[in-house]
């Protein structure tokens, strides 16, 4: 294991006219390197893979990764309604240069079921695999042993993106049953990332807008000064938990990127919500409340 | 609107291995031509869509329609997370030589959202589409009300394959609202199939692994003998009722298909469920116990 | 154990005004004493129990209790969000001088939880209690090693009350693992009551509104002759069949059991459906299709 | 309308051996009238509601409304299977002095049906009654346009606890269908309080276990004093939001008020989660990093 830090998960820009806008993609990328993030994260909820055809789903990753060149690893999102098309999808990502693929748990609530679709990936590529354990999004449950079970007996099979509530506690569990051999990563906007740095995680992957607070947290935490983590952390959780609001989040942080010129529109495939001027004004309030801004461009100095 | 019959929604066969069977595949369609079939469905629920990777896909549609050639029209199954994905395999199946798609809906329970998943999916293609309307597997409720409406707005959505209980309520509340824009067809392995011709469905799209029964019912029935129709309803039914079971119904359809001398193995994708010994005693004594046997080729004489 | 054979379980009659109807209660349990029934439940969710407020699920019970006298015993469902509820519905049932209670899992899928779920209510009362384990209406879903386990290690929890697809191979597991510590009950309409029977079921409890029919299978089946409990069941079954629609089921049988002259209404308590004039006339062509009439009162005889 | 301001959700205390436990309810009373709350609300989700049986409710209303005297209105939660049992708990309620009732949709997916549960709640009673909109739990999606209707259409409806997500945006949607009809109360453990009353929220009712910081918001907004309202806000966020983590956040309040010395123990009703000590000097952690201690018996001063 030797993933960690700050994955941000990318959104996929779009045009105008709803295409995948491989430019606005590049500047994303740029951006995460310059801000310092320790590699990127495509095709995750937020990045609206679910909304992608196939052809495109390949047009992303091979950007993403042509633009990060050798600067961080790209891990690929994968979900499919059965192991065959999952195998598919972490195979086109590791011929296309991705670093890992994190993959969404089969629609079938079977302990069995779930072991084997998940070692049926991860004995079918040669990057390491992460769970994405999620039900918010994707229903099936995963308990904290059959997790374990997992990273002790699947071979590929090495992290896991938790955002399973109470996220916390299950944590401690998992590293309990399985101490070395599933790296854990947290994500959830960021809202426990302090304390799950605390628990021993190995960094986040998560659609937050503002990096630089993870970043800031992360490096801080992990250079030994924990006061100033916190600090940072407690500073930008109103925007943290502003952002944060599930099913219109993704609309939240194309607006950001938008206005702070990394992505061309603010376009989202529908059935996705939008945004309206209340919204964006009440945005910005909160923004300018922690101290950053909508109208620079570049990466932002912390305050704390 | 022209379709109409019996269209089998035909198990993906598989080899020992768990490849595509094409040459199975191929004596699936031939069979059911033999049959007197009206047309044919591939990669339904029962066709184990869900568990094949879009090269799989396409191989499975191809082969079925260079098999039917102009024998019957082949409808074509597409289950996807978004309307890009829906569209990316309508678009397939209508360069393949698909008659038409049977679309699952969105995983999203908001019917503005649903209407437009159709109308994109529908505008893509050329080739007419139908609802498939299948909430015990597919969990996205469709009232009868935006059933009707998408029927009656959007151009090129036909047909629904009506699964969803109660289904004969449901059918004539669409009926009823939607009385020329929209034909039913049913489904729920033949479950109610007499009672549907009599509210005016225009056919059937089911597994029910003795089409013959499903044959006989509707000729009889359109040529207007309606009690012999009843009879070999009812002759049937402790068969039809017996292979219905959900979740291992299509165990016992690999298995009949295969003592029929159709298919080559009874390989079901995991994590289909398998049947037993005494299970497959059950089986062959339900299937005697109406006349049929599991020991002879070709298509079989009804009783009734 | 002791308990076996049929088990109706009684729609909840109300007057015109939507008022518990304790004679009509009373009359059902006539009926099913002269069927020959071998006990009656009450509160399942054919009868409504849901819609009751706790007075009237007294009233229920007390009412059926002193019909029956000692003509059979009477079981009582209990549904609740928790265990306090779950106790104090089963002790009240106890004291009314029910036979025993069939208990809805709690709305929590953990397996832990569901162990100490039963395991409080069923040390909480000296009647006997069943699993009832009906997912499509509980979404709590139970294993078979789950059940296995309750039934060994559980005082008291003595039987299953099974209507969980695929039913008959979860019976099979379930027997398998505690052969002789749990009896199994059938339930889902009849719809595979035969094959339960031959798998070792102790009998069913279920709403058909023609119990002569499940009389005559359970009774020929006991006596050995079980081709003459195969031909009952079989002419039966498009009936059966037609009765056992989900969500409209209870709108069947209450119109069935009130043109036999047993319940005086046809009332269901909102949001229950309702069936209109072309449905009465179409269950009343299944029912004369198996030689049954809706027209006589009174215990019918069996053709077959 | 007159019902504004901060009504906490009280936990219901429970003695060491689990019983409710009278003496702690009526100080946790009394800590909610020195903290300047504006009522309080019992039998929500947080106060175990679900896990009491029917005499254990009463008690806790009896309680509830005895100590809180004139003091401020007792809001009860009620939650039911069906209508019947909906109206006996708000009778029940109105019985025993409550000034209004919070009640759960019915566990049916169907506008109209949801719409007749609330109407015939409303109409057997003559306090208010809220809709408690929290589908996480009850699973129920309410429109907004639904939620509009009913506030328009439902005389003694008058509010409507809201915690579906994205709450801002639901919040403004029922706004404009239903201005002066419906009024809002967030929820959400106060995660999004501050834009909830910019948007014209009339308070709140959770169950965050530091109300002074509610009252404090509250406070500062209604008189005038935006900046110093979101200056609180802010401030406390890092709390809120540890708190509010679902499934176990109920264990941290009970945690928080017993080392306030206002509740006696920490049980918790099975399934109920625990916290272990690392957690404890988590959320101690958490509570001085903001400016709290856990140590000191009292209302205490807000910093910002």
């Amino acid at each position: 294991m030797d993933l960690h830090g700050v994955l941000p998960i990318l959104p996929t820009p779009f045009t105008a006219d709803g295409a995948v806008d491989e430019v606005s993609m590049r500047r994303l990328v740029d951006f995460e390197v310059e801000v310092g993030a320790h590699g990127v994260s495509v095709l995750g909820f937020m990045g609206e893979a679910h909304r992608l055809a196939g052809f495109e789903r390949r047009q992303v990753v091979a950007a993403t990764v042509d633009q990060a060149a050798s600067a961080f690893p790209v891990w690929v999102g994968v979900l499919a309604f059965g192991a065959a098309g999952a195998i598919e999808q972490a195979r086109e990502a590791q011929e296309l240069g991705a670093a890992g693929a994190f993959v969404a748990p089969p629609p079938v609530q079977n302990d069995q079921a779930i072991f084997d679709y998940y070692a049926s990936v991860a004995g079918a590529v040669d990057i390491p695999i992460a769970i994405h354990d999620f039900p918010e999004s994707f229903r099936t449950l995963l308990s904290a042993e059959l997790i374990a079970r997992m990273g002790n007996d699947i071979e590929g099979l090495r992290y896991i993106k938790l955002e399973d509530y109470p996220v916390l506690a299950k944590m401690s569990r998992i590293q309990a049953s399985a101490p070395d051999s599933i790296g854990i990563f947290g994500g959830l906007g960021g809202m426990y990332f302090l304390e799950e740095l605390q628990r021993g995680s190995r960094g986040i992957m998560t659609g937050f807008a503002w990096p630089e607070v993870l970043v800031g947290v992360y490096e801080a935490f992990r250079s030994g000064d924990h006061a100033r983590a916190a600090a940072i952390f407690d500073r930008y959780m109103p925007l943290i938990r502003y952002e944060f609001q599930p099913r219109i989040g993704l609309a939240y942080r194309k607006h950001v990127y938008h206005e702070r010129g990394i992505i061309d529109t603010t376009f989202i495939r529908p059935p996705g919500m939008q945004i309206d001027d209340y919204t964006r004004r009440e945005l910005t309030a909160v923004v300018e409340r922690v101290g950053f801004t909508l109208e620079r461009r570049g990466v932002q100095a912390l305050v704390a």
